[in-house]
Order: structure tokens, then sequence, then C-alpha cells
């Protein structure tokens, strides 16, 4: 088992075999058996099959080619809805139209996501995340029809790797782990965690096609810009808002 | 695989067996193979043996026993503070102090929490999830040393069983899962969903000692009460603020 954990990449391009019903319904069954707050199961999972839903989806997944050539995308909601009607019905006056209430829906929908991953991985599938499913949130919102108090917060595409995945680089242990109390980083230390990534021929390929002095500039300069953080974090605000879960 | 997944069930209760540093090393290295946004690996482990850590962490988590009782309590962190260190020392600007980079670090820390469960457990360990992390940030933030662009977003215990684990009861797959669309749920929908968790000898043991005439009332007027949600809610929004993701 660790060995498959430490052996997985993600898989970006898929081979034509599809995902069957059964083994997909048998790995959401396992990964709903994941621990989830108070027993409350606050999430949903939307399965994308058809190709028009898969077309919806693409322009707000920035037309990563993955969404289109996965057999099967899944959006993983924080859904207080469903539990919210059933107090609804039952004569309780539900309390989850806020932000704690979102961040634990959230949480048990990421904690869901996950575990897919590891059984979808376990029977030789390949994953991969959509980190843009909370910068373009209000779109999927329209596109699957969520309700209030349902948001979407992760995006997995799914399928059959074309090739197997390639292992990725990590920060070493140590750079990630603290002993009792958080030991924030000397400069020493930030050198230590980033020297191998920074050594690796692909961030030095990277840094010569963008022209980039550091590979630091790659994430702040283009990745993950400080204008479209800004952007995109005014835009989940307005979502939290919109689906109810902030005043 | 799959059966494991299936079968498990949360501890709360360990045996005075260690856990020892090399397997926790094992485990905590293979979780963090998993998917991370864009490779940055935006999170950190806070590791609590010492028993006055535990100490210090115990009233935050509401005196629940487990946190005592167990060998070892896991802090799983949302970070931008390494990133950004190591931003600022290559001549980089990080953009990561507002509300969608604090997201997806919080996203990247719960993927890491849930695969090290499915780790630990697939080595006989078992764990318990604390949601009162998202509670009380702001103590254990004082308890760890947390600088700010890090947030604590949730907590496990960590031992092995005292007994073996129990398996606890899930909704309906049909009532979590949705295909191409969201579908909202009809009365019967909500019935659906709900019945047998309601059949359940032990939920009118909750109902009879809690003097309530419906389950939903439990969650609504005892466990996750309206109030309580919004004082967190409140609270956690300070955090954000305090650690920098909010403006």
């Amino acid at each position: 088992m660790l060995e498959i954990l430490k052996n997985r990449g993600t898989v970006r391009n898929y081979s034509e075999k599809e995902v069957d019903e059964t083994l997909l319904n048998n790995l959401l069954e396992a990964s709903f058996q994941a621990s989830t707050t108070g027993n409350m199961q606050l999430y949903s999972v939307v399965v994308t099959r058809d190709q028009a839903g898969k077309e919806r989806l693409s322009p707000l997944h920035f037309n990563q080619p993955q969404i289109i050539n996965a057999p099967v995308v899944l959006t993983f909601c924080a859904d207080f809805n469903r539990f919210s009607l059933w107090c609804e019905q039952r004569n309780a006056v539900p309390g989850y139209a806020n932000f704690q209430s979102f961040m634990t829906a959230a949480i048990d929908a990421i904690i869901v996501a996950q575990t897919f991953c590891v059984a979808a991985e376990s029977k030789g599938l390949g994953i991969c995340y959509m980190g843009t499913t909370t910068y373009t949130a209000a779109g999927i919102i329209d596109a699957l029809n969520l309700p209030k108090l349902v948001v979407p917060v992760t995006t997995l595409t799914v399928g059959y790797p074309k090739v197997p995945p390639a292992h990725s680089d990590r920060l070493p242990l140590g750079s990630v782990i603290h002993y009792e109390k958080y030991q924030d980083y000397t400069p020493e230390a930030i050198d230590i965690a980033f020297s191998y990534k920074e050594s690796l021929e692909e961030s030095k390929r990277y840094m010569e096609i963008n022209k980039k002095e550091t590979l630091a500039q790659i994430f702040t300069d283009i990745r993950y810009t400080k204008a479209n953080n800004e952007t995109f974090s005014t835009a989940f605000m307005e979502v939290l808002k919109k689906q109810g879960f902030l005043s």
C-alpha cells in the first residue's frame, strides 16, 4: 500500500478505455466510508461523462485538455443543502448558513475526493486534480445547477493512464514536519528545502523558456500571480455569499 | 485495498503501544506524495508526542480524551509561509496573502491528512479527525507558534486501536451521487437518504437520552448549533485576518 502511495503521480493523459460504472460506484462507495464530521456526509459528487457536460465544464477549467480527454470528471461539492433539507423536514432548525459550516463541508468533500484518488489508483486508474474549481466556482454552479449551500471545492479527472505516471519531486521530509512547535524557516532552512527542486533540469528549462532568473519567479510572475489570486479571492467570496455561506 | 477503505472506522481509544518514529516518518513521506497544487506543498505538519504539548492542545479540542490518550497528535496546517519566504529569498514577489491562497493551501493540507489516514490504517493504526481545529484555530496558533500565512485546518490523533474500530453507517450511494447535473432533493429523496440512519437503535437511544423528537434535532439543538457555528465562523474569519489571508 505505501509503495502505491509513494510511486504515484498525476495522470493528465488518458487511454480510450472506459471506466466501468460498477467500478466507479465501488470506488465512490469505498471513499464515502472515509471520516466525515459527525457522520453528516456534507458532500455531493457530480459525475460528468457526457460530451456536452464536459464541454460545458472545459472552459471553466481554462480548457485544460484532461477535462475533455478523461472518460469521467467528478466535481466534489461541499453540501449542506441535503442535510439542511432533512433538518427542516424533521422539525429541526438548521444553522449551517455560515462560514464555519462551509469549512466543515469543504473539508468533508476533500477527504472524500482524496480517498477516491487512493482507491482509484489502487485499481490502476489515474487522476488529476483541477485547482481551477475554486477559481471559477460561480460558473461551475451554473453548469451543474448547484443550489444554495452547495459549493464545488475540487474536481478530478479520472481514467486509465495512456503512459505510466511520472513520479514528481517533493521537498525533504524535514522541511515539512515540525516537532512540538513550528520552527520558522531560517534562510538556510529555505535553501535546504528548495535546493533539490531548483537543481532539476526541468526547473532550469522552465526558467530558460520563460526568461526568468529564478524558479520562484515562474510561480509569482506566471503560474500563481498576485493579481489572479486576488481576483479569484473576490470571486470565491462572492460565491460563498451567493450560496448562502456568508452573510 | 478497497476492503480496507470500506471496513475502516474512527478510533478514539488507543492501546499503550507506541508509534515508532521510523514508521511515522514513512507514513508521512508516503502521504506527501499525494497531489499538491503546482507541486508547491502548501502545508506543514506539527507532530505532538510530549505530554506537555498534548496538555496544551487538549482544552483546544474541548478536552476530548483522544488528544491525551493517543501516542501521536498531528496538526495539519495550510502553510504559505515557507513558500513565500522562498519567493522573497529568490527575488520574486509572493502574492499569497489572500483568501484564494488560503483555500488552495487548506485543500493541500487536507489531501495530505487524508492520505496519511489511509496509509496509517493500512499499517493497522487507527485515527480520529478533530473537527475542533477550525473552531479554536487561534488557540492552536498560539500553542504551536504558527507564524503568519500558517493556519491549522485539521488535527489527527493516531495510535494502535484498543479494540477494532466499529463500522459506521453511511447514506445510500444514490443519495450522494448526481449524474451530469445536481438533482435537488424532493421530500421523498430526503426520506430515502436518512431513513436507514433514523432506524438505527443508536439513533433512537440518542433521541431518548436527549429527549428529542427527531434525530435531526440532536444535530441542530445539541451537536452543531447555529449559535456555535456563528461564533466559530467569526473566530475563524478573525484567524484568517490575523494570519494574513484576509485583508
